[in-house]
C-alpha cells in the first residue's frame, strides 16, 4: 500500500460494477465516500468502512476525485443533475459504458462546470476488479490521467489512449468486436469439426495458436493500411475467395451455420469488385469504413 | 539432411503450389519426379535436378510415394484417370483443396485400387513451403503418416489430426474461418478509430493483445461445450447483448460497416430468444451448429 491511496475517492452509483469499484477503493486503502440512488445498495460497503454520502453532491463534495458508474450517460446527467455546481475544482471519472460523441459531450459538459473529466470504459467484470485483469480504459486531458493514475490501478490495468475522451469508448467497442470475433470463429470451427466426431477440447488448441499467430500479423498488415498501399506479398484477395468459397461449402455440405463464412466471402466480394482482387487483405478497410 | 531423406518421391501437379512442393523435397535431398499437364512447367525443377515423367502414371510408379496438389478433386481424378491400375501398393498424399466429403470419398476410391491414402491440406503460401512456418494438414491412417513424416517434414510443420481422411478439410476451413474473423475484427476496429484520427499501427497491439488473450480462454470454454453445460460464470449472454448494442451504435454513429457487429448480435439474440439469456456465450455453439 503506498501513500497515494490515501487519496479520498468518491464513487457514484452502486450497480454490480459500482459496488466492485468502491470495493476495491476500499481494499487498496483509498478513503471512500459512495452515493446510490437506492442507498440499501451501499449497506455491505459501509460495513466495510465506506461513507455513504445523503445525497449526490455531498458525495462529490467528499474529496477531488469521483468515479462515477451507473446505467448509461443519461442516468449520470440525473444523478449529478442537481448537484452540478459542485463540480467545480473536481475530477470526475466517468466509467459508464456509451459511445464516443456521448463521451465528448460529456467531456463539454462537464468542463463548463469548471470539472476536470477522463472518460473511461471498464474491460472487465465485476469479479476481476481490483486485479490486474481488470483493464481500465482512460481517455482525456494526459495531466488528469497521471494525476489519478495510482487511483485507477487500484481498480484494474489503467491504459491511457489519448487525448480525446471518445477514445476509451471506441477501444472498448473495438476489443470486444475482437473477443466477440474470436469467439464465434472458434465456435464455426468447433460445430464443422464436431460433425467428425471431434470434440471442442480436441480442436480449441488449434483454433487458439491460429488466432495467436494470426494477431502477430497485425502490426504488420497495419503498416498497409497507414501507407494506403496494398501490394500482395503474402497472397491476393482474389486467391482468398476461393478458399472462402471452400468454407461456406462446407458448412453448407455438413450443415452448420453459414452466415459467418457468408459474411466474410461477401465484404471480400465486394473489394474484388470494387477492383482490389489484387491486393492484399487490409485492402478491406475501404468496405469496413463505409457505413452499410 | 538425415538418411530418410533419400526416400523418393513424386509430385504431381505443377501450379504454384506444386512446383513451390517439389521444390522443397529437392532442396530437402529427395530424388525427385515430377509430372504436370502442361509440362514446360517442370522446365525450373528439371534445371535443380527433378527428374520429369512422360506420363502421370510413370510419375506413380517411380516410388513409393506419390503427392499430388492439383486445382480440385476432379483435376485429380483426370490427372490419375488412365493410370489407376499403378496406384496399388503406393501412397497417395493427397494435398489438394477440397471438403470432408471428397476427401473422404477419394480415400475409398484410392484404397479400392489398393493405394494407402493421407487427405492433407496445406496452410501456409507457396513462398514459405520448406519452412517450419508452412502447416501441412494430414489425416487418415496413423501408420501412414508415421512412415511418411519425414517427407511431410520437408514441406513444412506436418501435423496429424487423426483416422477420418475428412479433417484435414475441416480443419483448414475451420482455421481459415478464425484467420479471415480475427482479420475482420480488427478491421473493425481500425475502422472504429480512424474516425478518432488513430491511426491503424497505434491500434494494432492492442488489436493483437485482445485477440491472443481471448485465444487463452478457449480451452476453458471448450470444456462446457463438451459438458453440455453453460453456467455463466464470467458473464450471462443477456449482459453481452447490451454491449454489443453498443458496438453497432457507435459503428453507426461514427459512419463505418455495421455487417459484422449485427451479424454478432443476431447470433445472440437468438440463443437469447432461444432461452439461454441466463448462459455463458459458448452456449451459442447451437445456434452455430445449426443450418442456416
Ligand atoms: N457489469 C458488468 O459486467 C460491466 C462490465 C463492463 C462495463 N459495465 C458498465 O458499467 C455500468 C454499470 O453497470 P452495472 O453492471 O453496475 O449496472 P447495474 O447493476 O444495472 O447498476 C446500474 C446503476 O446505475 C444507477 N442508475 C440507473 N439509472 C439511474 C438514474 N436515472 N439516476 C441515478 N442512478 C441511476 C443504478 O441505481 P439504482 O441502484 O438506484 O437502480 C445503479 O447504481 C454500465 O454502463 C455497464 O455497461 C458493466
Ligand atoms: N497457391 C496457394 O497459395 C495455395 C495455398 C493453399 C492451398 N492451395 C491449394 O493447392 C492446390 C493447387 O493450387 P495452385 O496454387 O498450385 O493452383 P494453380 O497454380 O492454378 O495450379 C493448378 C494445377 O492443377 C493442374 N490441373 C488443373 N486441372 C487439371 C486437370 N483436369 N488434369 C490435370 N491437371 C490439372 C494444373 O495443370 P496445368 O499446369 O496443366 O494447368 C496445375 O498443375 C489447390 O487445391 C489450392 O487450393 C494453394
Amino acid at each position: 500500500m503506498n501513500s497515494e491511496n490515501t487519496t479520498p475517492v468518491t464513487v457514484i452509483g452502486l450497480g454490480l460494477m459500482g459496488r466492485a469499484l468502491a470495493g476495491a477503493f476500499l481494499r487498496a486503502g483509498h478513503p471512500t465516500t459512495v452515493w446510490n440512488r437506492t442507498a440499501a445498495k451501499a449497506d455491505a460497503l459501509v460495513a466495510e468502512g465506506a461513507r455513504l454520502a445523503p445525497t449526490a453532491g455531498e458525495a462529490l463534495a467528499a474529496g477531488p476525485l469521483t468515479v462515477i458508474c451507473v446505467t448509461d450517460y443519461q442516468a449520470m446527467y440525473d444523478a449529478l443533475g442537481t448537484s452540478e455546481p459542485l463540480l467545480s475544482g473536481r475530477t470526475l471519472i466517468n466509467l459508464t459504458s456509451g459511445d464516443s460523441a456521448q463521451a465528448r459531450e460529456a467531456a463539454r459538459w462537464a468542463e463548463g462546470r469548471g470539472a476536470r473529466y477522463l472518460d473511461g470504459a471498464i474491460m472487465a467484470v465485476p469479479p476481476v476488479i481490483g486485479t490486474a485483469e481488470a483493464v481500465i480504459l482512460a481517455s482525456g486531458p494526459r495531466a488528469d490521467f497521471d494525476a489519478h493514475r495510482p487511483a485507477l490501478e487500484a481498480l484494474g490495468t489503467a491504459s491511457y489512449l489519448g487525448t480525446d475522451p471518445g477514445l476509451a469508448s471506441l477501444y472498448d467497442v473495438a476489443g470486444l468486436a475482437m473477443m466477440w470475433s474470436v469467439l464465434n470463429a472458434w465456435l464455426q470451427g468447433t460445430a464443422l469439426l464436431r460433425t467428425a466426431g471431434v470434440d471442442a477440447a480436441t480442436y480449441a488448441p488449434f483454433a487458439r495458436q491460429l488466432a495467436a499467430g494470426v494477431a502477430d500479423w497485425l502490426p504488420g498488415y497495419a503498416e498497409q493500411i497507414d501507407n494506403g498501399a496494398f501490394p500482395a506479398e503474402v497472397s491476393a484477395l482474389e486467391t482468398d475467395v476461393r478458399a472462402m468459397a471452400h468454407l461456406i461449402e462446407e458448412s453448407e455440405a455438413v450443415g452448420v451455420n453459414t452466415e459467418l463464412p457468408k459474411l466474410i466471402k461477401a465484404m471480400a466480394d465486394r473489394a474484388i469488385a470494387a477492383g482490389h482482387g489484387g491486393e492484399q487483405y487490409p485492402v478491406l478497410i475501404e468496405e469496413f469504413s463505409k457505413p452499410r
